[in-house]
C-alpha cells in the first residue's frame, strides 16, 4: 500500500519536507501540496509532481484520495488544520509547534482524546537525529550515572526582523524543550529567562537565556540566539554523575588555509538536521502505515507550549517561574 | 514508472544494498533476488517482501519483470554475470571491484562497446560520499591551486584468514584507485608496493603501502591495512600548492568518562559510508529511468584494475611498476 | 639582581610554585619555605635546596634575606598574611582568593592604598592561560563585534567532603569571576545561583550554576561541578555579536584502541594550566624587579571575593542579588 | 653553580635559543654570543645582557669564563667548531643536522670517542616535545602492540629560492629521521624518494615524499614540503598492530565567524615547538651540570646524516638505496 500525502504550507519548511517525501520515502506518494501563495504551490507541485490544491488546507484534508496529512504552515494556522484532521480521523504531522499556546494544543489533546487513538505527530524531528538518539542512549546505557544537567545552545545566522524575544522561545526554545524532555524522561517544573545584551541591541533576534529545573531535580540551560551571525549551529552536552556526553555537528572535511584550519558552518538547519527529516518522515509513513504511532505526540507539543508560556512569563517578569501541566491522559502513556 | 530491480547475492554486501533500496529509494521496488546460499536468499526475501530467485543469477537477468540488476555476488562472477547483463541491455549496478583481472574488465568495455550506450555502473560508492564530494569540490573551486599529492589511509578491523596482501590491492585498493582518479582526473602512470612488517607477521591482513605517480606528476599513496584492529578508518588528505583539504569521519556524539574524550569508530564501512550507498542507490535508479549514466563506468572498473594489476606485478617484483592503459573508447568520454 | 623568594604553605600549591620557580625563573632563587606541617616543609625544602623556616611564615615575611613573598598557605590566613607582607612592603604572589570575605579583601585594599603603590598579586593565573589571553584578544580586535555572553564550565575530578555548595562558589568559582571581569572589563552587577541535583545528591561536590549580569548588559554563566569524576575540564566560549570564541585545552596525542579515538583529560589543574603557573611566575618575578605590577591586584581579589558573597546570598535564598562593589581608590586605575 | 653559556651564531634559530635560555632556564647565564653579522651580534647582545665577542666562534669557544656552548651557526661550520669544543672538552648544543655529510659527522664520532665521554648534543629538539613523548610512550606501554608504520608530514609555509630537494632531505627531513629512529628504537636500512609535481614546479620548496624501511621491518613515509603556504604543520601517526597514535598540534582557541569554525596554524616552528626548545635547553643545563648525556648524541647526528645521504642518492638516482651505517663505538650504547 502507498500512502498518499497531503502537505499544506510549501514555505521554507514546507518545501523540504515535500522534497525529503519525494526523495527519500518509498511506500509514500506525495499527492497533493497547497499554499497560501499560489506560485509557490503550483512551483512545488511542477517541481515534485503533486497536484495542486490552491490555497485551500480542507481540499486537502477531506480529500478522499489523500491518506495523510503534512501541515507546515504559519503557527498560527496549526490547531485549527490538526483539529479538522481529527474530525476526519487522517493521520497528521504537524511542524512544531503544535500550536502558540498551551490552550489551543490542549484543544488538540482533547480532540485526540476523544478519537483514542494517537493520530498526531508533531514535527520534532530532532528525537530522529543521531546525535540525540546517540545522547539519549548514552544516558540509558548507565554508564554514565544519572543525569544532572543539559547545556543546550541554539544559534541561527539572522533572525527576521519581526522575531522578537517571545519568539526566540515559542518558536526556537521548543525544540530543546521537546528534546530535553525525550532525553531527561522528566517534565519541567520552572523556568527563569535573562536576556543578555538587552539593554544594548535590544531588538529582533538578541539572545535569551533559559535555566529550567526538571522534577528530578535536573537543571536545563538553553541559549536561544537567533542573530548569531558565525553560522547555524545547535550544541548540546549532557552532564552526568559520572561523565558527559555532547552532541557533534556534521562536518565532511576539512580545509587548511592562509594560516587557518577551517570547517564549515551550514546557513541553515536544513543540512544540520537532513537526515533526522529523512528519519523522521521515513517513521511517520512506517506509523501510518502501521498504526503504531512515533515520535512526538499531541500531549508533547502540549508540554512544550505549556513550558514556553511560563518562560513567556519569565521573560515578561523577570523572575522564575513555576510550571504545572495538566494531568496526562492514559492515551500518552 | 517504477524500477523493478533483482540482486544477485544477498552477502554482507548484497543485503546492505537490499536494505537501502527498500528503505530509502522510490521510484524502485526490489522484486527478486538470489543467492548461492539459497538459505539467505530466503531470509532476505522474507526481510524486504521481494520474491526469491533461488540460487539462479540467470533467471534474475532473464526475467522480462526485472528492469534493472545489481551484482553483489563474488568478485569472481562479476564478468560473466554482466556480460549476461549486457546481452540483454539490461542496466546493471556490479559491486567493485568490476572484476578480478584487467581483461576481463575490457571484455565488458568491449561489450557495452558494442552496445552502444553505458549499462554498466560500478559499485564505487565513494563518489557519492559528502566527503570524498568536498575535496573534489575544494580543488575544482582552484582556491587551493593545483593538487600535489593524495594520502590515503584504509583501515578494516580484521581480515579473514585467506585475506592476502594481494587483496589488499585487488579489493581494497581499488577503492583509492578509483577515487584518486575521480578527484585528480588523471590517470596513473606507475606503482611502487611496499610491505611493511612483512618479515614479522607476513601474513593475511598485514598493511600494505602503495606509492603511485598520476600522468600529471602527482603522488598517491595508500595504506591499506586490513587488520587494523582499532576500528574502520579511511582518511585522505589532498595535499595542493596553497593548501590541504581532507575528510572527516561522521562522528554524531563524544563522551567523557574516565580521564578520556572518546570519539567512536564504526567496526566496518556500512557505518561510515551509509550515506554513499544510500546515495549511489538514488542515483542509480534515476540513471535507470533517465537513460544518463551515472557513477563509475565500466572504463573506471578497468582502470583501477589495471593499476591493481600493477600493484600485484610490484608487490612480487618489488620494485616500481610502469602503467599503461589501453586506449579509452569515444563511449566514455 | 636576584629576587629572594620565600613560600608560605607547601600544600599541593605551595609545592607546585616551588618546583615551577626552581625549575623555571631565571633570576629568581627560592629561599625559604614553611609550612604549619613540619614535615612538608622539611620534605619541598630538601627537593628544591631551600632552607626551612619551620612553621612560622612571619619568619618568612620579616626576614629581610627574603624580598617577596608567596602565600600558598590556607584562604583563611591570607588576610593577615598579606597585611603583614604590607607593613613590610615587601612584594607578595598570594593565592586566590585573596580572602574568604571581601571585607577582608577591603582591609587589604586600604592597607595597600596607604602604602600608596601595588605590592601584591593574587594569583588568578589564568590571566596568564595562552588561551585566554587568545580569548581576551579575539574580544579586542573587534572583529567578533561586541561580547555578549560568556558561557564559563569549571570541573573538578572530585572534591574533598568538606568541599560544600559554598566553597564551589568562593573557592572555584572566582576563577570564573575573576577571568570574565578581565576578559569583558566590566562589573558583574547581579548574581543568581541554581544547584542542580540539590534534592538527590545534596552533598559535597554536586554542581552549581550561576548566572551573572555585567554593567555592560553581558550574561556569564558559570558551572562548577567539583566531583565531575570524568577529569579536570575547564571551558569557556564567548558570544559575540559576530561570532564565537572558545578555550581548546591542551592535548598532545590522540589514541585510536578497541573502536575509541581518546583524548586524554588531566586528572587535575597542574597539567593544564601549566603554562599559565610559569608565565605569572616569570611575570610576578619580572613585577618585583622592574616595580611595575603585573596580573591581578589586590582590588580584583576583592571584586571576585564580593560577586562570591553575592552568590552565597543566592545560594541561601533562593533569588538574584544585586552586587554593589565599593569605590575603587585611584591606585587602580 | 651557573652554567655560562656562549652562543655561536644569532640568526632565527640562535636568537630564538638565546631568548629561552635567558626567560627561562635557571641556573644558567648568557655570557657572550658572536655571528658573522656583527650588527645582529651586537643587537642580540643589548638584548639579552650578554657580551658580544664579535664575529670570532673561538673566542667564544677558548673562554675559559665559558663553561658551554651552542652552536646555531650554518651548517658547514658545525664540523670544525664542534671539534674546537671537543679540543676543548667543553659541553655543545649544536643545531641539526651535526654536519652536512656523515663523514664529517664521523669525524665528531671519533674525536668525542678519544675524548672518552660525551661531550656533544645535537638540537633535535622533537625527542623533548611532548607530543612525541606521548608516542614514544604509548609504545613502550605496550598496550597497541608492536609498531608497523610511521607516517610523517612536515610542511613549511615557504623556502628561500635556494632551498631545493636536496635541503628538504639534509635539513628538514633529518628532523622525522631522528624521531623516528628515537621512537621506533630502530636504524633504518633502506630509503626511497619520489618527488611529486617535480615535472610542473621543478623549484625550489616542492614536496619530497620518502619512503623508508628499517631492521625490524617498519615502514616510515615522510613528507616535506617546505612550500606548503598554509602553515607550519607537523604532523605523525604511529601506526601499531592493536592501535594507532598520531600528533596533536597545540591550539589555544577556536573562533566561529563567517561560517566557518577556524584554528590558527602557526607560521613558523617557533611556536609549534616553544616547548620542546625549552625543556631541551633545560636538559642541556641540567646535563652539564650533571656530566649525564640528554637528547640527542653525535652518534644519532651521524646516524640521520648517513639517512639523509642515501636519501640523496635515491633522489639522484630514482630507485631504492640499502642504508648502512658504522660501528657503533661503545661510548654511544
Amino acid at each position: 500500500m502507498t500512502v498518499r500525502v497531503g502537505i499544506i504550507g510549501v514555505g521554507v519548511m514546507g518545501s523540504d519536507h515535500a522534497r525529503t517525501l519525494v526523495a527519500n520515502v518509498p511506500g509514500a506518494e506525495l499527492r497533493a501540496l497547497c499554499d497560501a501563495d499560489l506560485a509557490s504551490a503550483r512551483a512545488m507541485a511542477d517541481e515534485t509532481g503533486a497536484k495542486t490544491a490552491g490555497s485551500d488546507p480542507l481540499a486537502i484534508i477531506n480529500d478522499p484520495a489523500i491518506d495523510a496529512v503534512l501541515i507546515a504552515s504559519p503557527d498560527n494556522t496549526h490547531r485549527d488544520l490538526t483539529l479538522a484532521c481529527l474530525a476526519v480521523q487522517k493521520p497528521v504531522l504537524c511542524e512544531k509547534p503544535l500550536a502558540p499556546t498551551a490552550q489551543e494544543c490542549l484543544d488538540i489533546v482533547a480532540a485526540e482524546t476523544r478519537a483514542g487513538r494517537r493520530i498526531v505527530q508533531i514535527g520534532y524531528m530532532r528525537r530522529f537525529d543521531p546525535a540525540y538518539v546517540e545522547v539519549k542512549e548514552a544516558l540509558r546505557s548507565g554508564q554514565l550515572g544519572r543525569a544532572l544537567m543539559l547545556h543546550c545552545f541554539h544559534r541561527n545566522v539572522s533572525a527576521p526582523p519581526w522575531f522578537d524575544a517571545g519568539m526566540a522561545i515559542t518558536n526556537s526554545a521548543v525544540h530543546e524543550f521537546d528534546i530535553a524532555r525525550w532525553i531527561l524522561e522528566s517534565e519541567f517544573t520552572s523556568v527563569r529567562v535573562f536576556r543578555p545584551g538587552a539593554s544594548a541591541s535590544g531588538g529582533a533576534g538578541s539572545p535569551v537565556f533559559l535555566v529550567l529545573e526538571t522534577s528530578s531535580g535536573q537543571l536545563v540551560n538553553v541559549e536561544t540566539f537567533n542573530n548569531a551571525a558565525y553560522g547555524y549551529d545547535v550544541r548540546g552536552e549532557l552532564v552526568c554523575e559520572k561523565g558527559t556526553v555532547s552532541l557533534r555537528s556534521p562536518v565532511n572535511s576539512e580545509t587548511s588555509h592562509k594560516l587557518i584550519q577551517s570547517l564549515p558552518y551550514p546557513s541553515d538547519w536544513r543540512a544540520r538536521f537532513a537526515t533526522a527529516y529523512r528519519v523522521q518522515m521515513q517513521a511517520w509513513i512506517k506509523s501510518v502505515l502501521t498504526g503504531s504511532p512515533a515520535g512526538a505526540s499531541a500531549w508533547d507539543g502540549y508540554a512544550s507550549a505549556a513550558v514556553a508560556e511560563a518562560g513567556l512569563a519569565s521573560l515578561a517578569e523577570g523572575r522564575s517561574i513555576a510550571i504545572v501541566l495538566n494531568r496526562r491522559p492514559a492515551l500518552y502513556g
